[in-house]
């Protein structure tokens, strides 16, 4: 049975038993709308983790696209169903008047791994990324933190973040779920039509292929070009990046060091991020 | 006996063991060259809590002037000797190279009360003091945190900064303590030559008497313009500000608020800093 808890005061409240008892505390921030994906999230958290919190707060700061906030799924109710039979502790549904009250005017900023790609696209969305996680951490006190590979850069940066301020948290970076035609779940993918759905298919083929051929040593450029150009003829796009980065530091990719190849695409009035290993 | 621990590791060792029992910790950031008003702190957090951390890092990001970062005192040899009868449990000294190792990319900003006065005449002092009480917090995992109204715009930072973020830490403000002719203690004050030193005695008879005829219902202008008059009389100067604020907000001073009446002058080379109650 998961507790919904409205308010920080009661949240600290039951966390605080669950540390004196010496429990190991597993968070697991979302915006609701929760799919497979963020099951996966929770049953990792909950494999490891003597007690489970899943947030989810739709996080006005990390919009830069008023619309995109506007349209952001709304599901409370369908999400607390989906998570019943996983029985997590305490789904932390907080209200936004609590969270940004009057007068609040601290962020927490991160740099370099934050500016290129998702960071370049959508301005300040890092920023409000870092500071509603940095606060999800201090409301729930949690020891581990789990976040899915999809959003791989926000994971990253979740990461240079608990790294560079000291934070008391380990991040548990979780494979990315694929429907069964390989497009990632998302939140996102509700809004897609049915024809757009299918189309979306694209997206993770042309990426695996494309690290494939990256991977047995095809010249990046050729490679890059090729599946923007797919993408395009299945008419997806426009294409706002398709990059291969160093894998943790989103900057140009290194020999020597891991890689990742990462997209985002507009289809059907929806913008899409997917990533791979290469 | 006061256990001297260098590295975050260590200390979080330390300080789990204590949270595993139960203990309430406090910590008292400094940034070394102690005095009594240090002690005060030191003193406020063993009447309430099990354990004390006292922190000596000398924050070069906080430092705008790099003169006065190279000046700043550098005594830890001293500290630990004036600390040893207090008996605090750690005194914690990390390495610069720990604090901020390359690629150290993130911080933390607190808008609004950071603008004014200080954060005006130090640009960048409040996001660095900032990002390393967060980091401080995070390394010691501390339930209260002491801090001197000495620094009063510091203070009301650092308690924006915790409310903001949901930092799960109390903030408590302890009295400035003031050498017997009336001088605010600070480390900077060591920089003073001894005839400085006396003529600083200037600052507080001013500060005291100006927010006397404030409270009385004095016109601030005037008693402003004439106590700045006063202490350019004694030598003392130039004066960066000397203002009447909203205690908590720093910004304008509003009818049934709280009120603060705060300067900066420079002595001999040297800034000082000192605020009184209205």
């Amino acid at each position: 049975m998961t507790q919904i808890v409205r308010g920080v005061a009661q949240l600290r409240r039951i966390t605080q038993g669950w540390r004196r008892a010496g429990d190991l505390v597993g968070v697991v921030p979302t915006m609701g709308a929760l799919h497979d994906g963020h099951l996966s999230l929770v049953r990792a958290a909950q494999a490891e983790c003597d007690r489970v919190i899943v947030t989810l707060f739709i996080n006005p700061r990390q919009f830069n696209n008023p619309e995109d906030f506007a349209k952001y799924p709304r599901t409370e109710a369908a999400d607390a169903a989906i998570l019943a039979p996983l029985s997590a502790d305490v789904l932390f549904v907080p209200d936004a008047a609590e969270i940004y009250p009057p007068g609040h005017v601290s962020a927490v900023t991160v740099g370099g791994v934050s500016g290129p790609l998702e960071g370049a696209h959508r301005p300040g969305h890092f920023d409000g990324v870092a500071t509603v996680v940095a606060m999800l951490f201090n409301m729930t006190q949690a020891d581990r933190a789990y976040f899915g590979e999809k959003d791989w850069q926000q994971l990253q940066v979740v990461r240079r973040m608990v790294a560079d301020l000291q934070m008391p948290v380990q991040v548990v970076p979780c494979p990315s779920v694929r429907d069964p035609d390989g497009l990632a779940m998302s939140s996102r993918n509700q809004r897609l039509s049915a024809a757009a759905r299918a189309q979306a298919a694209t997206i993770p083929a042309v990426l695996f292929d494309a690290a494939g051929r990256i991977g047995a040593g095809g010249d990046v450029a050729q490679v890059l070009d090729a599946a923007r150009a797919r993408l395009e003829g299945a008419g997806l796009g426009p294409v706002e990046y398709l990059a291969l980065r160093d894998a943790e530091t989103l900057g140009e990719a290194q020999p020597g060091r891991g890689a990742r190849l990462l997209l985002a695409v507009w289809l059907d009035g929806v913008r899409l991020i997917d990533n791979v290993a290469v």
